[in-house]
């Protein structure tokens, strides 16, 4: 921690902060510089209140020298983490295809979209049943019919089970039918929810928040593992930005730059990056190419009947091209599915 | 409704568009322009899926030509919307001044700021007992405790209570001990969160999402109103943008915009969108200069020992100072407290 | 400036580093923490050069401790800096009130204009000769002609005349036509221009770049005064973000923010800074309100006519009617024009 | 074009437009919907100043259907440009790839790079004689010395030179030296600079600016284009957002979209996207498997040396193994060097 006075600022305002530094076990050491005072602070810097001592007189600013979190740093453990579900190594080598459409619809639905997919060797169906939706006018899920229909359809299949979460009331019902929990975009900060899978054992899918950072991304998973939970799977999904072409901006570099920071899986959802059908192939190449360890992809059996995201939804057809337009670079990673 | 088709798009495919919008009973329109086709749709717009429509064949885009919100549009309603908590009569020629600290911390901590705060005519106090913190291992608040004690200390100083609900679990607890429901940027568009509030009666402070859009912002309140709760009152808290000098960018044309486009009460937080001291005086003297129906400002009897926001928190007498410097602006506006 | 080693770097590397900065003169002093080793630099940080240290083997990050501006900064002149134009005093007590149409047209067009607005007690017209356009199709400007008819209407009318400059090789017309120059937003970063500028001692009106830091925007100004011009006037118009309902998002927060940092005098632009008419009052007054040292506002005698930003230009009888309304704001904050 | 109309605005405000529209040889079709009335126009949109029907009496807003540009569009022409430097064929199966320092900083330095490079296969030849800094303080570049440089040592290695252009009266130094000329991204709303390279017939490669949307990217090169050059390759290097953790953010989906929207080529600037040695390699790996057309690279023999952008500049070495991991890619896409 790295305490900068203000220019000017008398000595008598340093030394109470050195003292009370010291009375709390800490090393402050002062700096006499030429237009201002720094004081170097050695010890826990994760258990000091930055605020607190912005707050006192005579500080210009506070710079922290490490990250805030810890659990999910790669400082704690070097190993990367894997994740295995329905025989999917999320973390390793193998890559992890999530498919399905973007909602439960009905029972129809899902069976067609499941039997294609999982013809396909997709060993992950994903699809909401409680969807968070931006106006109350729209469709809101199938919700607790959505779940079963979900789990009934990917049994018959053979496949594991993704489903976002929007309500810490419905937990219990999620675990019950759902082999991973996503939690979205919007909830990604919503603290009480990452608490309450932290207490599960489930594998739950994060997604990065419209404007979260990096470090905000870390510190929302840091909640889920602080609580218990290791198996957290990490998702860009694209940031909110100025530019309006695309429904979001797809931050890639996100990929290399978290395993440079975490041991946690990172997979990329191009669907809700780029809102257009014709981006997901090229930007699945582009997350597979700079080491995303998977990617969830909207897959609808009629996208243009969907009641949500129907833009964005490739039919089960043009995601078999996709399937086999991206081994290529599957293979020059030297990764499998 | 605008459908633009794409430029080459085979007459067929306008006229299938066209059979299946006049099949719903919609009135399509085709304009066969230079370069392309237009499809001009009349009809209640707010019905219309407008992602089935992006995905047909043919289709470039679609156009919306109307809000996608109804209950909070001013075409809606025309008079402005004023609530009465405490007698103070927000969204009228009354100035709603709400302050207190970030989060309950004791009933000496409350006590000090309640008494001094009152003393100088505020009459709502806002204090966090379920506070959502970034990371694990911050203050997370005094939870049902914390509402004990701003209960029984506004009591005592006959003020009205406003605190963050941050899990629609502590719903009633919240609904027993506080007078207005404050909805916190993090959750804006935690959805079952504002369809349970709109449940209630109670008068809901529903701040912007650190990245909302107006539009999603009004979207987010027409949940609230859609779910049968007509008092809701906005709040311009700062977005999130490249600018890092202050923690947030105060938007302040939102106050007037939202004005054009709602009957709500829209008031501002100058602590969270600075997060600076210094600048939360002239930020509030531009929030009334422009027309907002108030402001909430954190004060703490003892900001440096703050266990949260203790850098962006006054002392009750700089706020004191704060609330004598704004008068001549409160007057110019024709505004009282 | 300090020094963050990597996790586990040898503290061979950091050895190397203090040698270094030794020969350089500077005084280097390691911390040596828990988990890190930091190197606090005593000395002129200003002439180091971060990225060479941030590129030797084993550093994390280099962070700054100073502001890399000097000659506009609060700490080299505290008084602040005032700029007589016309007899306004910019940067005093008196505020600056400049307006004009976006761009020159016609004689007859900037006849009306100057005669309504010099009656009204405006000093100083704005109004380009050269403009900048985002596409290569939209009307670029009457260019000299438009400089040969803005001086002889502001003579005419005894006013001052501020009009943008796009390209180094006009420095000399506009030098011999205008009282003050202005940088618009794309130029902001336009070294070359800032540096000619800079050769003289006109008036520059700088205006903030789209998505410029505000530090980058101060350093933009130390580049007009490192190069021998002190008469600079920053403006704050605005920055880009992810809101589309306005054309920019006004960050007023700049105001008291620079105010704090640096001598110069700021004005605002609530033209640009919105992009709608019905917004630009209500803004000019919150300007005022946090400390503005002026504005500067669009106004066309007859606005739909206008070759460029038809939408957000004032006539001359609704900027009459803006003057009377931010009076009383004007009043409350102890200023005049 | 679509004119919307207010809400309750009356028959005749439409009517008055619908004249005007006529009297301009367009062909307006009225449609009058339940909530409003809406004004669709047939004719060319690029034509029509939507300022001044914006500004009409009894406009909301008005929509275009088709992008305001035309000479670089898909629609204009189909088949993609190539443009040949130095054998190079820009846009075709070959990718380009261009490599070296970000200064020129001694004939030294440019031999030693240049020797490297060139072994390696690269046949084109970056370094900046001028250059833009943010601040007053940091190196300049060598100017017209640099040039002279720079063309020296590629002409020893059989190189072309792309060079910076920041200034539009060193253009003719420049076009005697070097083999395209680039602008940055801080220039790309230069219109003066963009006219001038526009009318010669150099290769220009076009960085889009910091945050230019798409849109006026493509607009910067229509001005290139529309002034005589047809020789233009894009160059996505990062926009400015909120995230900190990488210099700035780069949006991949450009790629694709840009080769949806126009027939130039695209390119990516993997250094200035992220600002991170670390990350440049798997950043070059996901823009070739997305399409782009090649990449451009800060290499200098001795980056903690350099004089700028030390900390994201490769070594030939690390540059060489850079291109030895991505060759897998390379072969994927089915494209070659």
């Amino acid at each position: 921690m790295i305490i900068v006075m203000k220019a000017g600022a008398p000595q008598t305002q340093a030394a109470t902060i050195i003292e009370e530094l010291k009375a709390k076990g800490l090393q402050p050491v002062p700096l006499f510089g030429v237009e201002r005072t720094v004081i170097a602070v050695i010890g826990e810097e994760r258990d000091i209140n930055v605020g607190h001592l912005e707050a006192l007189p005579g500080v210009e600013k506070v710079m922290r020298v490490v990250q805030p979190f810890k659990l999910v740093s790669i400082e704690t453990k070097k190993e990367p983490t894997i994740i295995n579900v329905n025989g999917v190594k999320i973390g390793s080598k193998q890559l992890a295809a999530i498919a399905g459409p973007c909602a439960v619809e009905s029972e129809e639905q899902m069976e067609a979209v499941a039997s294609s997919l999982s013809k396909m060797g997709v060993k992950i169906l994903r699809a909401g049943a409680f969807k968070p939706r931006t106006g109350p006018y729209a469709f809101q899920g199938l919700k607790e019919e959505g779940l079963d229909i979900l789990r009934s359809v990917a049994d018959r299949h053979h496949m594991a089970v993704v489903t976002e979460i929007v309500d810490v009331r419905d937990l219990d019902a999620i675990c019950k039918k759902a082999d991973m929990i996503q939690i979205g975009a919007r909830n990604m900060q919503n603290f009480e929810l990452l608490k309450e899978v932290g207490a599960t054992q489930k594998p739950v899918l994060l997604k990065r928040g419209l404007s979260a950072t990096i470090e905000e991304f870390l510190l929302a998973a840091e909640y889920i593992l602080s609580n218990g939970n290791p198996n957290v799977i990490l998702c860009e999904r694209g940031i909110r930005t100025f530019e309006k072409e695309t429904r979001n901006t797809l931050a890639l570099a996100t990929v290399p730059l978290v395993k440079e920071m975490s041991h946690l899986p990172i997979i990329v959802d191009p669907s809700h990056a780029t809102g257009k059908k014709s981006l997901i192939e090229p930007m699945t190449k582009a997350a597979i190419a700079c080491g995303a360890d998977g990617f969830i992809i909207e897959v609808h059996p009629n996208p243009s009947e969907a009641k949500s995201d129907a833009s964005q939804q490739l039919t089960p057809s043009e995601f078999e091209t996709l399937m086999k337009n991206i081994q290529p670079i599957v293979d020059a990673v030297g990764r499998h599915f």
